[in-house]
C-alpha cells in the first residue's frame, strides 16, 4: 500500500487526539472518519480546538458502515465499548487496532475478574495480537485485530522481558512502583480528577488488583516462557503525562553486562533507548513514542535497579497504536512519529 | 459570650474544610454540628481524612432543629441553596453568616439576572449584612444574617476603594484583571475541572458576566458614593488556592501620596498588609486571612497599578467568615486566625 | 535553495532546543553546527537527552569560522550577546536570525535604558529586519539580518495592530494584561525560579519598566503609524510554557465588525488563528507555532476585549524564528513547523 | 518551665521558615534570635514576607554570644554547618536541636562516606539524641543535643519498625520507594530545581548512595534489633511539599494482625495515623505534623505493601523538632502543633 485511510473512534478522547494530531501528518495516511458520541455533527476543530485550522474533518457518530473507505480504524474509547465493536469490524474486513484493555487478556475468567465485567466477544480474543512491537512484530503483520498494550505494562514489559529472558534477576522478589500522569486516566469529569484533588498529593491505588497485572504476568510469561512473581504499584501524580516506573529485583548474575543484554535486544529498536549510566526522566520522552530505561546495581551488586519513562499518550497509547499500524501496513516502523 | 456553638452546613466541600480547621482550633468555638447532603452518616474524619485523630465529629443531613444548640450557623453551598436555609434559621434566632452569594445583591433584578435564577428569600436579602470588616464593622455587629463577600471581590474592593474614596484615582476605564485557583470553582466533578484540562494552561471565561460583577459594583458605590465603570477580566490558573488581582486605572491627581492612604485606611487593619515598594504574591499569603496590597505609578505618573493577593479560600471565604463571627461575637477580630 | 546548512547558537537553552526540534525534522534543512559554551565536547544528546537515538551532533564551543559551511545562523543567547557575533557572521555573508533583543530597539537611548547596558554593535541595528511575518513579510526576505520579536510583544502586537490600523479602538487607555511560563526566563539556576518559590503562587513584575515595552511601543508605531498609549503588566505563573494576553481597550467604533476586520488580516495566515467565540486557551497553541486570538464586547459596546495565547518558545521564539528562515530562504512558510 | 525562649539558625531558609511559623504561635515560647547569613540586617518580616505583621523581629549575624538569652536553639542550615557551631552551643548549656544530617550518624566512617565530607565534631555525635519522638521519647528527654531525623528517615521508620519488631515481615528483600517534593532539596538556585526542569516530569535519584541510607539502617538496627537488608529509591517529584513512601517487603507472618500491631504501637500517638483500609495522601498531612500510615495484604498474604505520607517541612523537618523541644522542655506534646 502507499497509502492508507483511517478512522478514528473515540476521537475526542486523550488518546484520540493524539491519534489524529500523529496521523494528519502521517505522509501515507488519510484521516477519512472520526467518530465521538457526544460531539457528533461538529467539526472536529470545534471539538479540539488545538486543530483549528488542521482541520476539516467533522466528528461522526460512528456506524460500521461509515467506516467503508477505511482500511485501518482505530478503536480508543473507554474499556468495555471495543469488544461491541471490533466483531463486525473485523468480519468487513478492516484492521482494527484497539487501544483499550478489551482484547489484551487471553483468559477469560481473569478478564472478568481484574475488568470487572463479562466479555462480549469472546471469540475474538485469541485471534487479538499483542501490540506491542520489539517482541511481537513478526506476528503483527499478520493481525486482523491488534490489541494495544496498556500504558503501564509498555513502562514494565520492556525494561523486564530481556532481563527474564537471559535469566539474570530473579523471577521472584520483583517489586514495580509507577508513576502515572492524570491523562492516565482519561478525559472524563470525576471528583477524583478534579485539579484541587490531584494537584500537590500524590497517592497509590489499586494495590493488588489493577487490570495491568495480568497484561504484565501474561505478557512477560509469552515472551520469557518464565511465570514472574512481581507486585505492582501504580500511583497517581499530579502531572498531566507520562509514566515513570522504577523496577526493584535480585541479580542472580552479579557479572551480568546488562547494558550488552539491553543493547542486544534493543540496540536497533528505534522507539528504545538505553542508557547506562543516565538515569530517565519524562520529560525527555514527552510527546514521544521513545522509552527510556537506565539501571543501578547496587547493594554489592545483588540488586538490580531498572528505570523507564515514557509519555502515557504516546508510546502507552496512540504512538504504539501508529507503529503498530507503519507494521501491518508495511510502512517504515517510524513514519509519522520521528 | 465566652463561647459559642456553631454548625456548619456543608461541611465537605472547600470552604466547609476551612471553616472545620480554623474553628476547630479557635479558642472560644466549639462546633458542633456539622452538616453534609452526600456524606451524612459517616464520621467528619472519613469524609475529610486531613481531620483523622482531630475530629470525633459525625456528618449528619441537616435540618433546622439540629441547629438548636448553635448560636451561629455558617451556610457554605452552591448558590441558590441557602436562600432557601436561611429564613428558618433566622427565624429560629441564629446568627447566620452565608458564604454564598445568595444575599450579596440587593438589586432582585441583578440578581436574577447574573445568578441565572429567580431568589426564594427576598425580603430577607435587605437586612443581609454585608461581611467585609475593614469597611462594615459597626453594621455587622448588630446582623441577624451576614453576606460573606466573594472572593474576587474582597481582592478588589479592599484596595480600590481607600483610592475612589480620596479621589485620587478615575472613576471610569478601571481595567481590573484577575487570576484564580481552581478551588474557586467548588469541590464538584466537571470535565472542565479534571487536572489534564486545567494544567499547564490558562484561559479567561464569563467576560462581561460574571456574577461578581454588580458585587463589585454595588460595594463600591456603597462604601465610596461614586459609581466606578470597570472591566473585570477573571482568569483560571493551574494553581489550587490564590487569587491575583490587578488593577490598572488612571491616576487623576498626580501628588497623591498612594502609600499615605493605603496607610491612614488600613494601618490599624488586622488582616490588611499594605507594602510601599514590593509586589504581593500569593505564596505570601496561602493559608492566611491577610490580603496583601501592593502598587507601582507608572506612565509619567498618569497610571496607576494596584496588586492585591488573598488566599480565596481564607480572606476569601472561610478566613474572612470566621472575622466576621469574631465582630458578631464579641471576640477579637483575629482569633482563631492567626 | 533546495536544502539550507544551518547553525544554532546557544543549542542547550530552551529556545536552542526547540530550534534543534524543529529543524531536524525540516525535510530542507540540515542542522550542521550546534554551539553551546558550558557542554562544548559533548554530544548533543547527552547535553539534551530527550535527542537521543535522534541526533548525532556533537556540541562546539562557538568560533565564527565553524559556520563556514552554514547559510543560516540562529542565535539563541541571552541578551547582550548576540550584538558581539552578529557583526562578523553578517560580514561573512550568513544570514542571521537572532532571538534575543539586542537588535529589536532602533533606538539605542531607549535600548540602553530598557536593557541596561550599552549597544556594542549600533550600526547593525539599522539594517536589520523585525521579523513579524504576518506584517514584515516582504521586508524580510531581503534581510540580512532577522530580530525575532519578543515573546510578550508577538502575544500583543498580532492582536492590536489590526485594530488600531482600523482606527476601531482607543489608542490610549490600553491594557495589557500578559501571564508568562517559567520557560520564558531563560534555562538558568536563580532562586527566583526554583520550583518551590514558582509553583502554586503568581507575582506581577518589573510593571513598567520591562524591555519589551519600548518594543511594543516601537512596533505598533511602525505599522499602524499610531502611537499607542497603553500600560504593559506581565506576571510570572507556574506553568512551563505559554503566554496568555489580555488586552482592554475603549472600542471607538461601536459599529466596527471586529471578526471581519480579524479575518480580513489574517484569513489567510498559516499561523494566527481567530476565532468569533471561543475564548483562548493555552493549552491549544502549547508546542504549536500557532496564535490564537478571541474578543468580547461588553460594558454595552464600550470596551472591548482581545485575548491571545501562543507557546513562548515556539511562535513567540522558535517556530517564528524557522517561519522567518523560510522566507528568506524561499520555502513554504510551515514547512517544518505544521 | 513555663516559658521558653529559643533561636532559629538559619531562619530564612524553607525549615527555618516553618520553625518560626509554628514557634511564633506557640503558647509557651518566645523566640527571640533569628539568625540568617544573607539577610542579616533586615527586618524578618523582609525576607520572609508572608511574616508581615505578625513578626518585629529582625535577622541577624549569627554569633553564639547572641544565643545567650535563649534556652533553645534550633540549627536549619545545609548539612556540613551546623557541626561547626553546635560544640559551643552545647559547651554554652543550650539545648540545641539541629534539624541537619551532622549528628544523625554514629559511625564516622560511614558519614564520611555518604556525606562527602570530614565530620569536625565527632566527640559530639555520640551524645547526641536521635530525635524520632514515638521510639525515643525517654532518652529525648535528657539530651543536650537532638539530632532530628531525615525527611525521606521519619516515612519509613515509623511505619517499617513495628513490623521488624514484631517479626511479621521478612528483613531482607524490602523495597522502599519514596517521592519527594521539590522544598526537600533546600532553598537555593540550581538549574536542576528551576521549574522548568522539575515540572511535568519525575526523576530517581542518588540510588544506592543516598545519605539517608545509613540513617535508616542504623535506626531500624537500635530500634529493632535486626539489621535490615533494603533497597531506599528516592524520586524527585513536582509538588512543593510532601513525601510518599510505598513499603513492599515479603510477609513472613501470614496470620499476622497487621492493623493490630499499628494499634498496639501508634494508637495513643498524637501525630501517628493509621488507617485499616484508607491509603494515604499527601494532600492529608500537608501543612501538619502527622505521617498518616496504610497497608494493603497482596499476592494470596505473600506480600506486604506499607505507605506512608508526611509534610516534609512539617513531621519531616520543623514540626518534629519542635515536638522534640515541646518534650525536652516539659510541655505537652503536641503543644504548637495542632
Amino acid at each position: 500500500l502507499d497509502q492508507v485511510n483511517v478512522s478514528i473512534i473515540g476521537a475526542s478522547g486523550y488518546s484520540g487526539t493524539e491519534l489524529y494530531r500523529h496521523l494528519a501528518r502521517h505522509p501515507r495516511v488519510r484521516v477519512n472518519g472520526l467518530f465521538a458520541r457526544s460531539s457528533a455533527g461538529s467539526s472536529f476543530a470545534e471539538v479540539a480546538p488545538l486543530f483549528r485550522k488542521r482541520s476539516a474533518l467533522e466528528v461522526q457518530q460512528y456506524s460500521a458502515e461509515l467506516t467503508e473507505s477505511s482500511d485501518v480504524v482505530f478503536i480508543a474509547l473507554p474499556s468495555g465499548e471495543a469488544m461491541h465493536l471490533a466483531p463486525e469490524l473485523v468480519a468487513r474486513g478492516k484492521k482494527v487496532i484497539d487501544l483499550s484493555g478489551d482484547f489484551r487478556i487471553k483468559d477469560i475468567a481473569q478478564f472478568n475478574q481484574f475488568y470487572g465485567h463479562e466479555h462480549a466477544a469472546p471469540a475474538l480474543i485469541e485471534s487479538a495480537a499483542y501490540g506491542l512491537p520489539e517482541w511481537n512484530r513478526s506476528e503483527l503483520a499478520m493481525a486482523k485485530i491488534i490489541s494495544n498494550p496498556g500504558c503501564y505494562p509498555t513502562s514494565v514489559i520492556l525494561p523486564l522481558a530481556p532481563l527474564l529472558r537471559e535469566g539474570v534477576i530473579a523471577s521472584e522478589n520483583i517489586v514495580i512502583n509507577s508513576l502515572s500522569g492524570v491523562s492516565g486516566a482519561g478525559r472524563k469529569a470525576a471528583l477524583e480528577l478534579n485539579f484541587t484533588e490531584v494537584n500537590e498529593t500524590v497517592k497509590a491505588y489499586r494495590i493488588g488488583d489493577h487490570q495491568h497485572i495480568p497484561e504484565i504476568r501474561q505478557t512477560l510469561g509469552a515472551i520469557t516462557s518464565i511465570s514472574p512473581s512481581f507486585t505492582f504499584l501504580p500511583h497517581l501524580i499530579p502531572i498531566t503525562r507520562g509514566i515513570y516506573t522504577t523496577i526493584t529485583v535480585p541479580l542472580i548474575d552479579k557479572a551480568a553486562d546488562i547494558a550488552a543484554i539491553f543493547e542486544q535486544y534493543y540496540g536497533n529498536e528505534p522507539f528504545v533507548r538505553f542508557h547506562p549510566t543516565a538515569i530517565p526522566e519524562i520529560k525527555n520522552v514527552a510527546h514521544t513514542n521513545f522509552i527510556d530505561i537506565g539501571y543501578r546495581e547496587i547493594n554489592g551488586g545483588e540488586t538490580l535497579v531498572v528505570m523507564s519513562a515514557i509519555d502515557n499518550l504516546i508510546k502507552g497509547a496512540a504512538g504504539q497504536a501508529i507503529q503498530n499500524m507503519n507494521i501491518i501496513c508495511g510502512f517504515e516502523e517510524g513514519e509519522g512519529l520521528l
